[in-house]
């Protein structure tokens, strides 16, 4: 008796027409027609912009996580395995094939949770997206005209594809980064490579059927290892594609597909709702600083009033932090011991912000929450919730030893939507997460390679200048 | 404003605890202890034969789909890609990095959908496992002994995770054998290296979050791809693990982890019950003919009749064939034109069996479809169905020219657990798979070795002996 296999079996035959009351939109191929032929002229010169913001944020990230214990665990344990020196692991020494470049540069760019965010969906579109295509681009020959309209064309795929199916698909449990990544990775690197709307259909199909990546996993290793992950499989995908590997022809929207086994709220008309002329790049944001969003206002303020009022630890007698209920809630670690634990502290975020006027990855080390000055003041640290305090909005009151009291109210935290950083302030982002890193002539170039990415006629020369020689 | 950012913050901040009523039983930390721990003194006998069953079934399946296009596609696409020559790909000149030899050999071994079946669960799983650990097997000194305890407990991890989330998980349109086979590749293969339990929970937290594979491939290559695919994740995973990455320690009960992610109807103590006591390897039954399940019984009974009666085909009349409806459901095909269109013609099974006594990979080939002899007597075949007969039950009536009727009743199927292959019938169909591709002499040897491997003290011969020189 068999009954089991039996039912698999009549379900197997019947796929795709068992639960069509109506015909599902033809999601897979509207958008693999839109990533294997909208043409790269008509990309509007703001999106062009934005792709050069997205790569110097990265590749700052990628070269600032680099040394990250998992990055080098990784290459460790997978090295008597990897294939040629073909594409660069981003800051550092170590060259490997394209595969597993794509996964170590993803990994890398996501470990310090600095990367960029799409906040409808909760994509960190980039990771997955730029470690796949810059791998292609090293070792094959592209043009940075190609690869902008690649880079363009992947992030709208990944996170049109997770607009169809958020907030269910993250709330079950999904990390969208990893889940939606693997369809950018697959887009922006069928794009470079060319591929034909139905190799482009294939390519989505190989993804969806590799896309993972538990929410589980957040505070461990693994966490990074999702965008690194998306960005191998997202770039397998479309090699294979390329060559003929078959596939569902419409992987996202099939009763069985991508879509509705994995989330239980499905709305793929937001998928693909004017296509080519709303760009959601336009909406990817940047973190200024080295910890979560909700805690952002705080270290602005802070930051602003170091920066304006020259102060003095020892001549603070309290800071006052009015703020949404949340901060307390996610952030209330009142006496942190390590790095990590002072990103979950905004007693700590504010007291390294007031002192030392940066929140980037250097304020958030074991060392600098250890530091006694900083722990002096974040015990003069406390916080009053107010419900009526927005989620990126803060009031900081600050009592002088000589009686006089200091505010400042951050309306919009820097990095949101409405307060956009600049590309300046993405520089300076850039240059604290690799001068310790990269020799300074090293990474100037490379940073104007970045900015000028549409002009490169080869990528050789970034990659290399974005890791140690 | 950040709503959705903070509210998915908030949730990771609280992972764990949020729908817990009670504690969920730590199944991740009990199938590692069992995984890392279990006396291989304990094994039963029959457990121990029942690997070298499954060795005998899955490397025959392995080198008749060797040739498939969707094997060379992935050997030519990924080939500029690919590390060093450390283990063989079955059936084939080829030598790749293990991480590769373990994809393209579960791809393989999956490709003619002609590998073993766990009926309760619906995973076929002998390629993940096998798939990964023969790669490692040949690239690192392990014993045959230590070979042998590692299939089991991986195939036994590999069928109780897949215990604790189906049928829903399947119905969902998971394909379980890449799913659930990503935990049963890294149990496997976390024993042969010899994890730590807390090794091996990191292992499973690995594959959990690699676990990919929809059964909307079904149909194309991707099918086949996915037990390679779980196979590379499995063997990747308790690489990292040993190497220190970390996961989380509970990555298949938490409330965000795979089983709830993954599976609407979780039962996990379906996935403990009498660990170590029954072994679920007992329950694999391995397949007599190249197609789906259903039409078994009318090709059990036509090959009877067929060495029974020497009939020649120009002499029959008739073939009426009384069976459960589920056959004319999904077998009905009258008319196939195609190798694979065979498989789902009832009427070309019955036919070829009847003619040529065999129903192995050949007998679904193009060319055997289309052979007029073979499609004469199809058009002569009938169905009956009939509600009172079993899905592995079947009766065949044929009218002969000269007026004799021959009837055959099949009560159960050949390869149902009623009916078990026995180790002849498995010799016999790896013959059938190997004997075009391998010199006589080799798979001679390899076949004995796969009997005793128990006794082997190293896997580069009977590697070699699997594949081309």
């Amino acid at each position: 008796m068999m009954p089991s296999t039996v039912q698999a079996v009549a379900s197997a035959t019947n796929r795709g027409d068992l639960h069509d009351g109506v015909a599902p939109l033809p999601v897979t191929k509207t958008l693999a027609e839109f990533a294997a032929n909208f043409d790269a002229e008509k990309l509007p010169p703001q999106v062009r912009h934005q792709v050069a913001r997205c790569l110097v944020n990265w590749a700052g990230c990628a070269i600032g996580g680099a040394g990250h214990l998992s990055v080098s665990t990784v290459l460790a344990t997978l090295g008597p395995f990897l294939g040629p020196a073909q594409a660069s692991v981003l800051g550092r020494r170590e060259r490997t094939d394209i595969l597993h470049a794509a996964l170590l540069n993803g990994i890398s760019s996501h470990v310090l949770d600095f990367d960029d965010t799409h906040h409808a969906t909760l994509v960190h579109p980039s990771g997955p997206v730029l470690a796949a295509l810059l791998a292609l681009a090293e070792y094959k020959s592209i043009r940075g005209r190609d690869f902008v309209a690649a880079v363009a064309i992947g992030i709208e795929v990944e996170c049109r594809v997770a607009l169809g199916i958020c907030p269910a698909h993250y709330d079950i449990g999904w990390h969208v980064t990893s889940t939606a990544g693997v369809f950018g990775a697959a887009a922006a690197v069928g794009r470079a490579l060319g591929l034909s709307t139905h190799q482009m259909q294939w390519a989505f199909g190989i993804a969806a059927t590799q896309a993972s990546g538990l929410r589980e996993m957040f505070g461990t290793m693994c966490k990074g290892f999702h965008p690194g992950r998306a960005a191998q499989a997202g770039l397998t995908a479309a090699l294979l594609a390329q060559g003929g590997f078959t596939s569902s022809e419409r992987a996202i929207e099939a009763p069985r597909g991508f879509a509705h086994v994995t989330s239980t709220d499905v709305h793929l008309g937001d998928s693909v709702k004017d296509l080519g002329l709303q760009w959601v790049i336009m909406d990817n944001a940047f973190k200024p600083y080295a910890c979560g969003l909700v805690v952002h206002p705080v270290i602005d303020g802070c930051i602003a009033l170091h920066h304006a009022s020259q102060l003095q630890p020892d001549n603070i007698v309290s800071v006052s932090l009015r703020v949404n209920p949340l901060v307390q809630e996610l952030t209330g670690k009142s006496s942190p011991q390590t790095g990590l634990e002072g990103k979950f502290s905004v007693y700590h975020c504010a007291a390294v912000a007031l002192i030392e006027g940066v929140g980037s990855s250097k304020q958030y080390t074991d060392a600098s929450v250890q530091n006694p000055v900083t722990a002096s003041l974040r015990k003069r640290v406390s916080i009053n919730v107010d419900q009526k305090i927005r989620v990126d909005e803060a009031v900081i009151e600050i009592s002088m030893v000589d009686g006089s009291v200091v505010t400042h109210h951050v309306e919009h935290a820097l990095g949101s939507l409405e307060k956009p950083m600049s590309d300046d302030d993405l520089e300076r982002k850039f240059v604290n997460l690799v001068s310790d890193t990269l020799p300074e002539a090293q990474w100037r170039e490379a940073l104007d390679q970045c900015w000028k990415v549409e002009q490169l006629s080869s990528f050789t020369k970034l990659a290399s200048n974005l890791s140690l020689q």
